[in-house]
């Protein structure tokens, strides 16, 4: 398997009373496959999969796999602050049909960089499904350095790396895997800077707003696989104004809000998250509506 | 039930292999209980709760309970990301024995004020014990201000509150509650300004070095209580330089490792904490020789 | 010269055009030492020394010193980002009268324990007055660790610390500097914790809202070194209150305003900061109002 | 004036005993032009501005000017925590000559975006040169936000940015700048998104490794003006590498060290910053035989 283009981080829909929704998950899969987008990421941060029981996971697992038929491949995030409890969700959903498995640095408590390492290779060489490993410090409170990053790209298990930062100093070095592996991916998931990180070489973006436009995020990979400068400039402009609908609320009901103004799914998030208000919504609809999705 | 005097957060011990050691458990606890502790905490962060599986923490419960034979309350934690993970935990927690249940702020997402309140309330509503609120922004990344703690505490579930922040601007703000709430129980979570904390009218400690030294502990309780001045100051002293057997290696594995020197379990951490190198040991063994403690 | 009780960070009272108010700075020294102030400490933080330029901190101390007339110690802050610059400032501002030297941490760059020592050193020794290190991370965003802050006690030249980092665990190991030099000042200058640390063995406290309320701070001060404990609690909550006068607005603005309320000065504040607004007046007035101080 | 390519924040020799050593001035700036550096920036924070007297700036402007004799235009940067400081210092360089003036964030208060932008504003209007703005938030702790910058950038006597925040999503913002005023220009100081950067449109790089190769940044520079992405990436990995000399020390010590192996001057940085150490600097020269500077 060999990860590029863009991937969805899914959100996950939640009906009024904060159940999973499976039939909106079903429209927001095909919402996202007929943008164009070349694999699902479940339970991230923009899938909420933190605030999520583990029963629920794997429930949704078992969903999102039947509905995308292999057209593409589901991957699914197993973090937790420690190695047992990650390891033992990881076979939980895996289990379920996941065909990847994405693990982020710990959190709660503080890792050294080894400590990180050994989480993710511990994981790693112990479930039946190649991993991705998630850089969010943003989240998780702890950077995994470039090196840590490197290092772990040995790993013969590890077969991308989703960097969050937005440090593109980093993301540059984070690179370098690609001179020893080139069939590795490197992904960006922070959206302001996903232009100029494939134009230098990413694999693809994992991006938030891809559950919202997500074809404006495939046109602009396209872009920057082209190496169209000035499409990509234009893209990426594009793409920065409509982080815009983050801004009204907090970031995860603001994205969720978005996807509610589709009519894929309600605005509810995971208790104890509020819903954006609505005037946020009312905001989000005039930026989506400014940026022509609605 | 009146929480007040020294709780101990009682670390997890765990064999060679990471497995939770029941006979090891039976030995901390008597150690406490002989100590003179009045009550013990599991699964904070002292307790490596966020990096057990919750099987384990259900049988580690069932296993405290049985030993404690109702000599203390047995207070059980359930702190999660959010409020469906958590709330599901303290249920399961509950079902094996605990007398009352300790909730944390949300982690990994940054709620707002009011939705950390929701998450406490909510939880505290919902399970048949009353509430501890626990404030650990060193671990959570978000502080529950006082307001909060104020507000949290008007609900009838929620009987105690242990701040670990270390601020005591902030927790001279929260020992109001008294003022209209004389019963309810605040406790001071860091050992630097505990002595302090009481003598200011917090019902106690909840002190990972009790693990350690709990007649030490116990001892600086009743001093506060006594007023008695230089013997409160001397005791602190003490106390504080104890504190140094975090300093040799990540706080966890410091405070496991002093344990160990007593024979009392082994210095295994929950993976993928290391556990303190022989030096560090070496060096915790000589500070605990130094206070008396071998 | 020992140094005990309640000093105040004199504000810098200013015309509405920004330039030294004199007239002003006079009313404002008699309000303090009516209010049974022990000393002045000039140019610090509340006296927004860094936003001054050196000529005006020159005619500043000359004029305080003048109004003073020996009646209490006239301390002047010579704060300054690298070690010449502020040893320069100092000489030019004890040339003009000043008793005693304040230094800080350096800022914009960032210093180790070592270069923050070899900094208050290099002043110290190269002064005609007695030397006062100021703690302050949240102007400097370097914490001055207790051994640090021990070390440089050690030097003969430095006479007293003022320690405005509200950490009270870190407040209490820096106070065993009394263990071997009983007549060495530890001052607080977190208004929070002012009580507390009295009690504690704190030589007094430089607070910011003895400008306003010097009286109160100075009974304070009376009831922790006669321990009388009902009545430092007491005390502390109408100084903590009084805190809530810094909520309104960015808090240097909030402190000029209180003192305009009193009539002894303009709200003006240096340039770039804003005076607090009419809205922010109002409440501080208010907040003023409920102390019983207008 | 319309500045672009690479600027030199060039460094300030001192002699052993920390004197300013003008002779070393002038073989550092005679080596930065050679290497077809198109500006000096003096007393940024290479330049340990901060650090210096004013007494020293002023001369050093001077000589600089002097040396450099109209072939490239002398920037003076007049940064400090308030606006009439900065504006005082700002005057007395620009009466020695210098040909732009470069203010930052005030810093060790925490100014708002507007009061930054009033301080901007009050400086720019009062001086007779043109201004740059210097986002720099290791330093100051205050993030200038791209609406600000734009904000600042709408005013007539400004006429350049230099963005040292490393913040790829923001500086991206920040060029929009040109939309309105081509000739605007906007520098990235982050040597680690430098190609990228000048690749997306900034007008030219202002870094601190020009001080030791000048001549690596002008190609690296022409190589992105050019669009030959393969020769950026290759180029921008030398001077990533190269950036490995800031990581034996601190960053200045390292800088400084870096540019006394080419036998321009001491290693001496400002009191009470210490040289870095004899270990580092021969991992500084083992650095720079390997990228062939040695």
């Amino acid at each position: 398997m060999r990860l590029q283009g863009i991937i969805v981080p899914l959100i996950t829909p939640l009906t009024d009373d904060g159940e999973p929704d499976e039939p909106a998950l079903a429209r927001l899969i095909e919402h996202a496959i007929a943008g164009g987008v070349s694999g699902l990421f479940l339970f991230g941060s923009s899938g909420e999969g933190p605030l999520l029981t583990d029963a629920t996971k794997e429930r949704l697992t078992a969903a999102a796999v039947d509905c995308v038929g292999g057209r593409v491949p589901v991957l699914v995030t197993a973090s937790a602050p420690g190695t047992r409890p990650s390891l033992e969700l990881a076979r939980r959903l895996l289990r379920r049909g996941g065909d990847a498995l994405v693990v982020a640095s710990p959190y709660y408590f503080t890792p050294s960089q080894d400590e990180i390492f050994d989480h993710v290779a511990a994981i790693a060489r112990n479930v039946d499904a190649p991993t991705i490993v998630y850089n969010i410090p943003q989240a998780t409170r702890t950077m995994i350095e470039a090196d840590t990053l490197l290092r772990a790209a040995e790993l013969p298990e590890v077969i991308a790396i989703k960097d969050s930062s937005g440090d593109m100093a980093h993301f540059q070095r984070v690179l370098r895997i690609n001179a020893t592996r080139p069939e590795f991916s490197v992904f960006q998931g922070a959206e302001g800077v996903v232009g100029l990180s494939i134009l230098r070489g990413a694999a693809g973006g994992v991006l938030g707003v891809a559950n919202v436009a997500p074809a404006l995020c495939v046109e602009l990979y396209e872009a920057a696989r082209a190496r169209d400068l000035a499409r990509i400039w234009a893209l990426q402009e594009q793409l920065t104004d409509l982080g815009r609908l983050y801004t009204h609320s907090y970031w995860l009901a603001g994205l969720k809000a978005a996807v509610a103004q589709l009519g894929l799914c309600t605005p509810t998030v995971s208790l104890p998250f509020a819903p954006a208000t609505p005037e946020a919504q009312a905001a989000i609809r005039r930026d989506m509506a400014a940026a022509g999705l609605l």
